[in-house]
């Protein structure tokens, strides 16, 4: 019982670190998209959130069975419950990914009004965390996790930065107003990714030391 | 041991039900702020987010100590599974009522450049969509919650109509810039607190089906 319990645990973490893959995939496609222009890679990230979608159903089934057939109890019991919380922060990203590069899409044939200067700073800072919370999971390292949580805010600045530029630009000209409003939506994905990779990254500590938000659970 | 696991279980229903309030309360406290500038109300729907955030730690522990003490099988195994589900959708909905009061704040002394006329009309449609999920939750009330998420579709039309709206506004003046994108961001809002209570009605399905998204889990 136990071996066989041993032996699903341990293909639980693989497809949490497939699902990271896919993430990490799909939201570095997103972004390099939007920055080149790329309409295929664009159509690519959208397919990739898409294998997030089954990915996340597939871990939650497989958690699901095991907590119900296999019962188990303290850090095993802590792996599974965290599993069935971050899939969700998870497929959030794959989501936002999409969200993005609809977005993209959409402005293919269009000159960007803006340099954005500060949205490939949140591109770049929110891949970095995304791969920082995956890397921590999968190497079990408390001091990554924490650097990640640590980013979060650096990303909910860039964002006040992106609007205070897309501001600025409409004043400068209204016609930019509809760009902009893309701009800024796509700010938003990526601060909450940021937000997302955040709550990887706490659930990450979690079933490491068992305390989420400074707080004992279990 | 089974008399305990009951009333811990009717324990956590309660709290459930508690925390559908509190979510009730914060949602439909920052619409009517925003839509009549009372900014006492925006204050009290970001208090109400913030003991939002402190129920949802209170029964995911719950959720964890329950599955960690008294190892459920079936149908109560299901249950708690949900609730450690619902409960991050519920705590979503509650920031976002925080996110769109701190902008009502922020606009308290501007007049609107909009007669905000899609805005209620999210604001009304996704309050209503998070009662109906929570009261289908308590009802274990199959239909209600498949008219929920039947209802989805309508906010995120809405969403669209509100971003044209705010598009025509930058155009006939570039002025209306910078509250268009505070506006933009409420509608967002909206239409994600509209995303999470279509989460939350379909993890009543699953609660009562052993179906989520079609696919039966256990």
């Amino acid at each position: 019982m136990r071996n066989r319990f041993d032996q699903e645990l341990e293909q639980l973490n693989n497809e949490l670190i497939e699902m990271g893959a896919l993430i990490e995939r799909a939201i570095g496609d997103a972004s390099r998209a939007l920055l080149e222009k790329d309409l295929e890679l664009a159509k690519k990230a959208i397919e990739h959130g898409g294998l997030v979608d089954d990915k996340e159903k597939q871990i939650e089934r497989r958690c699901l069975r095991l907590l119900l057939q296999q019962q188990p109890v303290a850090t095993d019991l802590r792996m599974v419950s965290t599993a069935l919380k971050m899939i969700t922060d998870m497929e959030r990203i794959g989501d936002q990914a999409e969200d993005i590069s609809e977005i993209t899409i959409r402005l293919i044939d269009e000159q960007y009004i803006d340099s954005l200067q500060h949205i490939p700073a949140m591109a770049h800072a929110t891949t970095r965390m995304v791969t920082g919370a995956i890397d921590a999971f999968v190497a079990r390292d408390l001091d990554r996790a924490r650097a990640v949580i640590a980013c979060d805010d650096i990303v909910d600045d860039l964002f006040v930065q992106v609007k205070d530029d897309l501001i600025r630009l409409i004043r400068a000209d209204s016609a930019n107003g509809e760009q902009a409003i893309d701009l800024i939506m796509v700010a938003k994905y990526f601060e909450r990714i940021g937000d997302h990779a955040t709550n990887i990254a706490e659930w990450v500590v979690f079933s490491i030391t068992g305390e989420h938000g400074n707080e004992r659970i279990i």
